[in-house]
């Protein structure tokens, strides 16, 4: 009977635990064939390093109440493994330490690099002649996964950006007569518009603009829309991307610093864009940066999401006790209204480094806006309400015991 | 029998709407002996130009649900009143408009300075042979005003910086190991710290610093204190008023530009404070700024504070029924632990005008945290949830029919 490993990757979401609990909970009913579940501590590295969590030292109820706590409850990493020809040993040695542990599954919940990653270990382990099940579960909050309907993790930021963008523009309509009539937001998303486009899930009474990655920013038809807005509905929102560029390439965020990865690291569109505002059409606003509180906020998740992401992590489990390998539980909609959704199954040869983008019929003519397409699509990602527990005016979040397996094997340096 | 006149002032809070709710379903509990309630459109404005909104013709549906709808549902403003030196006309016009309207109450549901409009309206109108018993609702997510134990606005202000900044921290502590260490979120509060203590409110294991505008900024032992958090805790999150200051009285913030009040236009502490850190220690950060986010947040409102919001307005129809005038109905906390609280009565000359800043035994030595005094303080204030309805995945906030009043008067010039 083979041991199971689990790792987070890459950017945390609100919804990634509740995949782990998934995965967590569903080993533990069947006890007689898969063995204890191990987690990476802070991701892939607490493979390569051998800094494995006991999951079984964990109780019950912290395992279910990871269901509603944000983060990663084991720690994440950003940690690109690179190629195989380039860095061989890295992958060797994730095998020799799942060899060492007697580990035979191999659950990796992130996006497209750990996609990636989960392909060449189920391959590489089969050349090795110690054949590992690589089983990815996915998790982004850039929604940009290919085969599945959406990604877990996204849905509960989307409804965050609408469910803000909303009550923002409230506040901003009753003290627009005397005060700001200029609200921008900024959000996440620096290659695809998914997140951006959650502001346009508001009543069509409120007047958004959305500023989207995938069009060019266009200064002049910009104002203007904006002004227009104003003088009709006395103020304006703005829900502008993190990714949003001039049309020579450069982001509007560019702040001159890059990140492990070398993509440049961005924040601050929002101010940018509202001097933009002001210098042309003088109306005073507000901005904010929405950043981590966005893809953290658990306490405004969307029910649809925490249910896929247990679900998945669930389907994991399931399809490796029935042998599956090298592939992806997915969402597939079945039915927009009511929606309905099943679980379905990708090969991750279709899924690694493969990049979704919206399709262009989601952005409006003008680019400006979505489009009915766009809210079918969108709508049923953020229904329903799932609300973590509180105790004394807080969230009752589970901090995990996180307890060690002892070591086999000698140091590795990353 | 005299009809009342309701008005909102000043930055709108996720919680005035209950206030309002409680004056107009409390009014319309006594049809004996008040008259119809009248609304100022976007505030004092509305009684200066004769924009009165008929309240009756709102459906008691509609007036209950202004109980989960944040911003004002009859619209604010910044105006501040001239003094009754420099601008006797405009009072006066604000009397012929309540006579001429047979208005006998005047609500008036703000902070600081909207406490002397009411304190100036209720003694030139005795003066002036048209007696109006002026009644102020206490409202201001600054928390600053006197004789109240706390202001509605604040605690669900208190309670979304809180639960924001657990769940920053909670996705930081994740991804430090090989990320983002450092997590900055700007918080509003230009004069005093309350909004910014409420990030101390989370649990002790999160190394939170907390930056006050009661305090100078201290670069050095600033970035000791980050550095020995990250060094023991992997991370650390700041929590950044928007008001604080240099030693030489510059706000971090400073952006040159001044609202009409004159106040300097503030915005950008964050970012400030993230690169200061990034250029003396090195690590990599994210930041936030919440700005309207959060006093919008109604989804995630104290329930304490909307519970007290009602029953101010209530308790002011109440109070006005009894004949009293120039007071504000206030909140008296008589236990903390069970939190219990009731309706006192404050004299507006005690308030107007009076700023209540954070007692200095609120603050830590070191300037950095808050003190368990603080702590005893703020948590009742956070305490309990009041979830709005949804639909299809969005709060159900009420948009009101907001009919007008048919004007008696000439018009007049702001």
């Amino acid at each position: 009977m083979k041991n199971a490993f689990y790792a987070q990757s890459g950017g945390v979401t609100a919804v990634i635990n509740a995949s782990a609990s998934g995965v967590i909970e569903t080993a533990r009913k069947y006890p007689n064939k898969i063995g204890k579940v191990y987690a990476g501590e802070n991701g892939i590295i607490g493979a390569l390093t051998e800094n494995l969590i006991d999951t079984s030292l964990e109780s019950d109820a912290d395992i279910a109440a990871l269901n509603h706590t944000p983060s990663g409850g084991f720690g994440s990493c950003r940690y690109k493994m690179k190629s195989l020809e380039a860095n061989k040993v890295e992958y060797e040695r994730l095998i020799e330490v799942f060899k060492a542990h007697n580990i035979g599954y191999f659950f990796y919940n992130g996006g497209g690099d750990s996609a990636d990653t989960c392909l060449k270990v189920s391959q590489l382990s089969e050349s090795m002649g110690y054949p590992i099940q690589a089983i990815h579960i996915p998790k982004t909050v850039d929604n940009d996964l290919p085969v599945t309907d959406n990604c877990p993790g996204f849905g509960s930021v989307a409804k965050y950006i609408a469910v803000s963008t909303m009550e923002a523009s409230f506040d901003v309509a009753s003290m627009a007569a005397t005060s700001t009539k200029i609200f921008v937001l900024e959000v996440m998303g620096r290659h695809a518009g998914w997140i951006a486009a959650a502001g346009g899930l508001v009543d069509s009474s409120i007047p958004v603009v959305i500023l989207f990655p995938e069009i060019d920013f266009d200064e002049k038809s910009f104002l203007a829309k904006v002004d227009k807005n104003v003088k009709e509905y006395g103020y304006c929102t703005i829900v502008v991307s993190e990714g949003t560029k001039w049309p020579d390439g450069r982001f509007l965020a560019e702040q001159g610093t890059r990140d492990d990865f070398g993509h440049a690291q961005l924040g601050g569109a929002a101010p940018v864009v509202a001097n933009i505002i002001k210098k042309s059409l003088g109306y005073k606003f507000h901005w904010a940066v929405a950043d981590y509180l966005q893809r953290a906020a658990r306490h405004l998740a969307s029910n649809s999401d925490v249910e896929q992401a247990y679900a998945l992590g669930e389907a994991a489990v399931e399809m490796a006790l029935d042998g599956k390998n090298s592939i992806m539980p997915a969402i597939i909609r079945t039915s927009n209204n009511p929606y309905k959704w099943e679980i379905g199954c990708g090969e991750l040869k279709d899924i690694a480094n493969v990049e979704k983008m919206m399709p262009s019929n989601y952005i409006s003519e003008d680019g400006f806006s979505i489009t009915d397409e766009c809210r079918e699509y969108l709508l049923p990602l953020i229904e329903g309400e799932n609300y973590p527990p509180y105790i004394n005016g807080l969230p009752d979040y589970v901090v995990l015991k996180k307890s060690k397996v002892d070591k086999k094997l000698p140091p590795f340096e990353l």
